[in-house]
Formats: structure tokens, sequence, C-alpha cells
């Protein structure tokens, strides 16, 4: 039988190069087209000389596949996949652009009119182990953002078991692939390096898939949440502590903190790619691979609930997620491809 | 006249090797006896190249001097200086055996029997913008932690206008060299690099300082301080996010984020080590001075203010603070041999 | 059919640890023993979070295995093989133990008598571009040091073709890991971040072995080799700069350039994991990977042949070519488990 | 009497923020204009926040100065400093425009045609060790390079004494710093960490420097010098190994070695900043100081000379040097306002 035949749109920036490492490692399915603007007519293995096994040119314009990843900005994204949903390919957008639920806040977060509007009640929010059973049957998978990965994984067990209130902060600190293979000069390593900073102070784009999917675990309470993230010197990796006031009563047993390690546990139980930890995590732990590791812990002394997240942004933050939502896509097992460990030191 | 003779106890540590850089520099003190256990008989010039400018030669015992910086670790520290304050040096402990009130809390935080529970009273919490008048007539400064100092700065202002609830999270970013130069695994740059770790997750050392102090100016009411430190790949450098519900009524004015800054412009007007600053600050342009950046900033949707503080953990946040102490101490500008600006990139 | 089991003594240190992470990835074998000491009893999986996968407890002796991987320091790598080998137990060396193949050598440069010096002869210096025949039957694979495999593999073409003069400088640059896990001042983060040095400049462990190979294409004269290794602020990876006079006359054809990168790609044709690459190669696209990027270039103006060499330390400089000789020994295809592209950026 | 009133052109480069660094703290001069292009209109303290103490706004065209310094791109900075040099304000370009000796150098290398050959012979290559007397009295001052500071330092000596053959490589390590801050693939965080990579392997431009300079020590035979540089992920700093054969016979005394060193420490006796070391040197004890480490050493197998040689790129080798030649053309004291000693750790 004949491998399904998957496509890359915009593969020469960090998603699409990770979506192209992973895949050409994946036994089921074969890369047959990647796509890209500046070094379209390139040989991929040419660009990116750690791909030398992946025999492609990159072109200007997909080539006939089953399932399509775009890897472009927002707004084009929308655009490019448009076509392609309308063929019967099957598109995991791993940009923002059907994330959202109201068309409107397209507009009021990412300053454009969403031009497919109708296709946001089809699109399914790509976390598997909150949507496993709608990405199955999806023509449209919008694959999360790195921050909300990190947060919604965190925080979805406990605000759906209802032990915290829905008073939160989360704050994360990401690698700086994050921001993308583009030229600005607060990616460049000399202003980087030896810093830390906090930005979009005044409200991340990420915010609303956050407070769409973490609410919805809350009922028809919006949680009020207060996102920041921070940039740290490190290219990969995600670390997300989030903060809840516990409601202690609602907690099962008399051990606090085993009440809640125990909701994480059981929350995660079969899933393959989430580890809940006995030991603070390291994003180091997770590098290169598509595990979560989490650790939720009960601050007794001011009984909040805090809970560390770690992901590598461009694993379960993105392209191995995608991968993941793939394999459910064409009914692979879950983890076909994802297995590998992370690489450490 | 003849300059006023210094010493530092345990020079060979990083806070200890960076109050000789900042002291050789200083126009109005002489550096004369340090002291080291396991390089005792060496040259430091030797043992530390970059202070080639220094003749010193590394003692086990420390020479005849008028002032004296402790950086020996936590109880061995009690016991140097108890005998120096006695003969009338005056000391500027670096460890955190002076820092607090009262003496059970050692028992509780660092497990020791505080030798000398007399002194703790005398000695004065060594955050000049909020001591200044104390330090000037101390016999014993007990310089604060770094990451007290980068929250303390922080809240302290809004604490004290009364515009926050005592509902506080504060999630620190920090340097590793704050972990000192002994071996520890978690030290080591293999394990560091590429990743990001939270840690004593049970409550920090820190905290109590930080509790004590912020405590202080919200009156009676002891505040519920939620404290993460965190370890990212960078040497120097701390960044303090700071979470706390407004009050807004008790902000002056109609507009809340003008109101709230204000505040913290008008607190630290004739500060010349605090920079209210108008964007998001970063760890990397305080990196080797002794300057914190402050950024106090409203959250509109959920009606919190953020405060994000920027030092380096051994400038303001360690030996800077130290000699800025010293000058108090010695009736000198507060801000000689201190004003050298970041080093950036 | 039962998959060959295979055991790693000394799973704790980055050599070790990075066995495991390929074994357990690799079809055709059973990773069933793994051995450590300070860490014995705990399971390898909380040691190694990232290692979940690996359901295996370390062991203070290995069990039965058919082959062992010995990733002890040297010295006490020779003692713990003697008598796996006596057993038949095939055992592939990561220490230096067995790569030098006189006696007296390890007196000179290891500072101790060699304990099995009838085993040297036996024991086959495991670069399989190099010895793949001899590899195939060896009781005992002597795996080679990171240094030797970048700058043999680098030199090596030239050699063997009579291009070059045996008058060689080798420059390297290393990642921290290659330090080992151990506890030492100078692999802190504090002291490596930020800083580059030059080590060991009167005489690297790892030049016999470079001498003794590269020498060995030379015929009966022995090379004069320089060989500087350089620490640089990265965890995995080394590039190696080499250096030698070319011979002009002996290269074919009349563009020397092109005649030098004839030799290499002739040279390595049919190597799976050796890629002459076309511009100046990186580190990091190598890392986690077991390939190696060379770069032959001649220098117009002084009529040298400069190679650049591209490795990540723990892969093709360790556990890679490790697993590498493993495949070979089994008569396994040689790429079995090893393919994985660099993890980039 | 009133201060010498100094201007940067091109302030907002890290050549050009860190003069305005080390500027603002020089007790002898003023600091009164400062240009630049994108940030024109803006505040030097609001474009770089760690420069708070200056009170200055960037202009467009250089004020009323003088000394200027040049920060500008090669050909630009030319025609920048003719009219002013016509003007008589003594002027340090910190680009390469003056720095080669023969006009049509600038054709081969840089690839125009220089504008002002005639002041070719009046500039005077700025490295006061070697060029002391001219400087003095120069009208034009043209600051050398990173790399041929760090390796001409190193091999000046030698090649003056006559104890080394023209036969010389220079491998060289660089922090990204080096690069500027103009916006490239290849200086993001994401390329350049956890990487190195050497490049300009078919010849930099920093080359015919070196050669000039050194070749004067050879009297009249030009070396064959090969230089490679590398980047590698630190910010700052820089570390050059320079290889060359000894001619053993030229060198004084019976010890090689010592004999070796002995020419060091005599030829840099009175130099302040150069430090002839006794380990080898790492590029963190110069960082953000104008000090030169060298360490020379005897490779006793090859009968090669091998110096490593460290300084912060941005400091000896670009804005440290720069305000070296300026205190000699002022007449002041060389080192003032240099001496601070490495920011360690």
């Amino acid at each position: 039988m004949s491998k399904t035949r998957v496509g890359i749109i915009n593969v020469t920036g960090y998603v699409g190069v990770e979506l192209a490492r992973l895949l050409c490692q994946h036994p089921e399915i074969e890369l047959v087209s990647v796509t890209g603007r500046s070094a379209a007519g390139q040989r991929l293995s040419h660009v990116f000389p750690h791909l030398s096994s992946i025999n492609l040119t990159i072109e200007s314009k997909l080539g006939d596949v089953e399932i399509a990843f775009s890897a472009m900005p927002h707004e084009e994204s929308a655009k490019e996949i448009m076509p392609l949903v309308d063929c019967g390919v099957k598109v995991i957008d791993m940009s923002a652009d059907f994330r959202l639920k109201e068309a409107g806040e397209y507009q009021r977060w990412y300053g454009f009119t969403h031009p497919a509007p109708q296709l946001l009640a089809q699109a399914v929010y790509g976390i598997p182990e909150l949507h496993r059973a709608e990405i199955a049957s999806a023509r449209l998978v919008a694959n999360p953002g790195c921050y909300p990965t990190s947060a919604i994984l965190a925080l979805y067990p406990a605000a759906r078991a209802g032990i915290i209130q829905p008073e939160i902060i989360i704050d994360s600190k990401s690698g700086v692939s994050g921001a993308g293979r583009t030229l600005k000069l607060g990616s460049l390593f000399s202003e980087v390096n030896e810093d830390v900073t906090a930005y979009s102070l005044d409200g991340h784009r990420h915010l609303p898939e956050m407070v769409q999917e973490i609410g919805a675990a809350f009922g028809n309470e919006t949680p009020k949440i207060t996102f920041i993230p921070h940039l740290i010197p490190m290219t990969r990796g995600m670390l997300s502590a989030c903060y809840a006031p516990l409601i202690p009563e609602k907690v099962p047993g008399k051990d606090l903190q085993k009440g809640v390690r125990d909701i994480y546990l059981e929350y995660y139980r079969n899933e393959p790619f989430i580890k809940v930890v006995d030991a603070p995590p390291h994003a180091k732990h997770t590098l290169g691979s598509n595990f979560c590791h989490l650790y939720p812990v009960v601050d007794q002394r001011t009984g909040r609930l805090i809970v560390i997240s770690c992901i590598d942004n461009l694993g379960k933050g993105a392209a191995g997620q995608g991968v993941q939502n793939m394999n459910i896509l064409l009914g692979l097992p879950e983890t076909t491809g994802l297995l590998a460990p992370a690489v450490f030191p």
C-alpha cells in the first residue's frame, strides 16, 4: 500500500523545518512536497544541511498531497489553506488562523478581517488531550500556539475538576526559536544572550486561545487570566509557571498535595506524551521531543496551586503536536514517529 | 588623609570576587586584606587573572581593617562577624545571617540556631532605598538577598501606597552565578544550558526576607506571598515579575496606568540607582552595574498590577548594594565608585 | 527471534546516557541492563526523566548481556572489561583503554600500567570508515575519542592520497559535555559561559590516537601533529580545523580545489554518515546525530590544505559511533537506528 | 579648563555604543555629540537604557567636536571623515578605511575605490604597543580590526625577535558582537547558539592588516599567513591561537620555553594593557576591559611556537583601543578611563 502523501507549506521557518525533520523519519507517510518563498528552487538539503536525507527541491507551489501542513504566518496561512480545504486536502494549520472560534477576535488580536469565518466552526483546536475525537474527523486542524499548549495542559485538569478559582496567572519562559527565523533586532544573539525580558505586557496574542480553552473547563465563567511571556537565552524549550487559588474543599482526600496530584495523574493516565513528574521539571528533558512534563504542587502557605509545565516549543508546542494530530487524522497509532526521547544534555 | 582600610572575608566566591572588582576601582577606600580558605597563600591575581591590578595575597585570616565585608556562607558568617563587631569593625554581611529579625526564623528556614540573636536587632537590613538613615549609623549591615532586592524594590512603593491587596505572586528568573561557585551538578554548563527550571517550590529561603520587608509596608497584615525562583541559562542577571490585585479606588487620578506609574516615579524620584523605565526592561541593561530597572504596568483586563524588576544579581543584588551600603556607612556620596553603566551587549 | 541483549556499564555519565537514548530506539536490540555507582538502585527514568520510556533500574553489576558498552573512566574500564571479554561478551569500550596499540603509551599519557596489554592487539580501533572489516570480527572494539574522530576523518583521505606533508596543525573546539558529568570548576556554567579557552597545551591525551591513525596513512613517516583543543560555550558539538601544507603536484587535475575535493568525495562515496559539504559546516547541523560534515578547501595564497570537520562529540564522537560499531559487530545494516537527522535549530 | 569635546559618528552599532559607555566614564573628556541614522531624534538613553546617565539626543549630523570617532561601515566612514580631517578635527576611524597602506588593497578586499588615497600615508595604524609615537602626532588614527589586534599582539614579538619562520597559521574564535548589530540570519540567537562555524575560508578582510603589520616585523619577507575566523556562541570576546615553526637556535638561552617567554615579557614589560600570563588565558578574563592576555608556549614535540591571545573584541579589539588612542592623541596618561577590570564571571 502506498504511503500517505504529505506536504509542508513554508518549510523554511523553524516550525516548517522541524516538521520536515519529524516527517522524514515517519514510517507511515511520505513527505513529497515542500514550499518556500525566497528559497524556492533550491535543494532542501542545501538550505538545511542537517536534512541531507530528504531528496526534495523547495517549490513555490505545493504539489499533489493528501495532507498539508501550513507553516505560513497568520493571515497568509488562511488564504493558502482555503482552496486546499475546498479540494478535500486535510490541513493542519500551524498558524493562529483557525484557533479562535469568534471571527471578531482576529480583528481585535491580529488586526485583520478573517477571510474564511465559515471555516472557524469546522476547524478543531488541535490539543489531542482535550479534543481527540473531533480531531479524528476534522478537515482542518488548528494547531495550537506553544504558550497555550503549555498553559492549557497545565491548568485544564484542575479547572475541569473545579478545584481552582478562575483567577489565574501564567508566567511563561520561552526559547528564542519561538520568535521565528525572521530577522528582528530582538532575536540577535548579542541582544538575547545573557538577557531575560518580559514582553507583550499589554496582551499577547496567545491569550485568547488560553481563555477559550481553559474557559471551557470552567463552564460559563470566563477566567481572569494574566499571561506574561518572557524570552530567555535558549533556542528551544518552554516553561510555564501557572498560579491559581485552590478551593481546598473541592480537593478529594485529606492531603491537599496528594489530592491535587491524583487529579492530574488520573486525567492524563492514558496519555503517552504527558508525564506528571515527581520533581520540578526541566525544559531540557523535553528538548527535541513531543513530551510535556507537568508538576502540580500546592503552596501550603498561601493556598495556591502552582503547576509547572515544560515542553519543547517546536515539539509539543508546534511540529510534534502537528504530527500527533496528523496521526489522529490518519487513524494511525498516535505515537507513530514521535517517541524519540529528548536529546540530553 | 589616608583611605579607609577595607577587607573581604571569603573573596573566592562570586560575591567576594565581585566585591574585589568594585572595591579596587573605588577612589575613597583601600582594599587591604582578602581571605579565602582553599586558596589561602595564593596571589589574588593568580586565582582571578582579571584582577591583575590588585596586589594582594589571599590570607587565611583577615588583616587590620576598618570595614569588613563577609562573603561567607550562612551560619559561618555570623561566627566570623561576631568578634569583628565586638572590636568595633563595621561589618557588611553578604550572607543571610542578620537579615531576619526573629531568631527563630533561622531555625525554621536555615536549620541552625542563631549564634548571636542579640545582634539581630542592631543589624540593619541594607536596602538603602528603604533604610538609608538606619544604615548610616549601623554597626552591622545585613546585605539583602538578590531575589528579595529585586522583589522588594518592585513591590514596596505599591504596598506602601496601599494600592494593592496583600495577595502577591513573585516569579523570578535568575542567572546561575546566584548559585555560587561551589561544585553542584545543577550548576554544570551542560545541565543549565538550553534549560529552564523552577526550584525550591516548597519554600525558598529568601521568602521570609520578602515577607518581613514587604509586610512592613502593608502595616499589620502579613502578605500572602508565593515566590517561585527559576534558573535560566545566563551567568548574571535577574528578572522578577511581581503580580498583585490592584485596589483601583486607591490609585490617584483617573488613569490607572498613569496613577500607578506616578507612585513609582515619585517614590524613587531621588534614587540614583533606580530607573522607572518606559518599556519592558532587560536584565542585560543592568549587567555589571548597581542599577535596578523597574517597569510597573496595569493589566487592564484583570485589574492586576504587574511590576517587572531587573537587576544584576551580583550587582544591586549583592556586591554593588554592599558597596552602596559601605558608602553610606562612611558618609561618602552614595554613588561613589558605582556609576559605571552596564556592559552592553 | 529474540533481540540481542545489550548492556551499558556506567550509564550515568553523558556518554552512557546518550547510549541509552540511542539504544532504546534501536529496533534490533534490547537494552536489558545498565549500571551506575552512586545511582545504583534508582530507576533510570527517575535520574534521567527524558528516558521515561526505559523500564530499567540502575544496577551495581551488569546483568546477562551479549554485547556490553563500557562508559567507565579509563583504567577502570579495562578492569571491568577483561572478565567480560574472557566470557565471550562482545565489548565496545567507550574509554581510551584499548585505543593505543603500544602498552607503554598508557604509562606516558594516562599514567597507569595497562592491566591487559595482551588485549591491545586484538582490540580494533572503532572508526568504521577506516577499519570496517576488522570491526566486524572483533571481540573488543575501542571506540575512538571525540577529537580523534573529528581529526582523523578530516585528514585521513588527504594523508592516504599523499597530497599533504606530515606537518599538521589541528585546532579543535568542543562543547562542554566532552568534559563529562563530573563536578569540576571549569565545567560550571558561570565559568564557561561567555568564555573560550585553549587547554592541554602541553599535550592532550587524544594526541597519540591521532598520531597512530593518521600516521598509518602516511606510511612509515610519523607526522608532526600539533593538536590544541578549546572549550567553547556550547553543550554538544565539535569543530576541528585541520591545516597541512599541500603537495600540489600530487593533486590530480589542474584545479587544486577540485582535485582535493574529489579525493574526499571519492574516499567517502559510500559512507552513509560522512557528508562532504559544499559550504563551511556548522556543528549544529550534526547535533544529536551520527553524521560528520567535512569541508576540505585549499588556501590558494599559502598552498595549504584546510579541512573543517563537524561532529556531535556525543554522537559520531562517542555514543553514535559506538552504536555504529555495534551494528557492524551484529551484522546489521550499519545505519540501523542511527539515521535521525540533527535537531535544528 | 574645559574638557575636550568628543563625538561619535554612528553610535547605534555595538562599537559606537561601547565607545559611549567608555567615554561617559572618562574623566578628561566630554562626550558632546553622537549621531545615528535610523535613530536620529531619539534620546540615546531611550535607545540604550543602560546609558541612562548620558544626556544626549542622537543627531543626524555631528556637532562641534575636537575629536571624532567614526563607527561607520567601511567606505562610508572615509566619506564622513574626509571633511573632518580637513577642518582639523582629529579622527579615530573604527572602520577599515585607513588601515591599509596601499589603496589598491581596498579594491581587492573591500570592493571599492578608495576615495582619499592621499590620506592613507598620513593615517597611523592604531596599535599603541607598536606605533605609539606616530599615534601621538597623528591627525587620523586607523583603529585596527579585532582579529588583527589579537593576532598582531600575539605574533609581533616573536617575529621581530626573529625566532619564528614566516609560516603562520592563525585560528581565531570570536563572539557574535563582532558581526555587528545589523540584521543577518547568521547572527540570530537560534542559529548561533549551540553552534560553531568557520567562515571566510577564501580570505577574510582582516588578513591584509595582519600581513602588513606582522610582515613589517619580518623585514622584507612577506609572511605566509593562513587566517581562519570562527564564530562561537558568546557575545563578546576573542581568542586567537597562533602557530608558527620556531627557529630554536635564535631563541636565547638553553630553555626554549623560558627563552620564548622572556622575549614576550621583555617586549611588553611596560605595557599597561598586555599581560603575559602563566596559564592558558580565558577570553572571559578580559570581558568589558581593554586588556589583552597572552600566553606563548612551545610545542616541544613539533618545534612550533603557539601563542594564545585573548581580548574583548569590543574592548582592546575596538572601542577600548580607540579610547587608548584618544588618550595618546590628547597627551593624557594612556590608561585614563581604561583600567576597569573585566566583569567576571
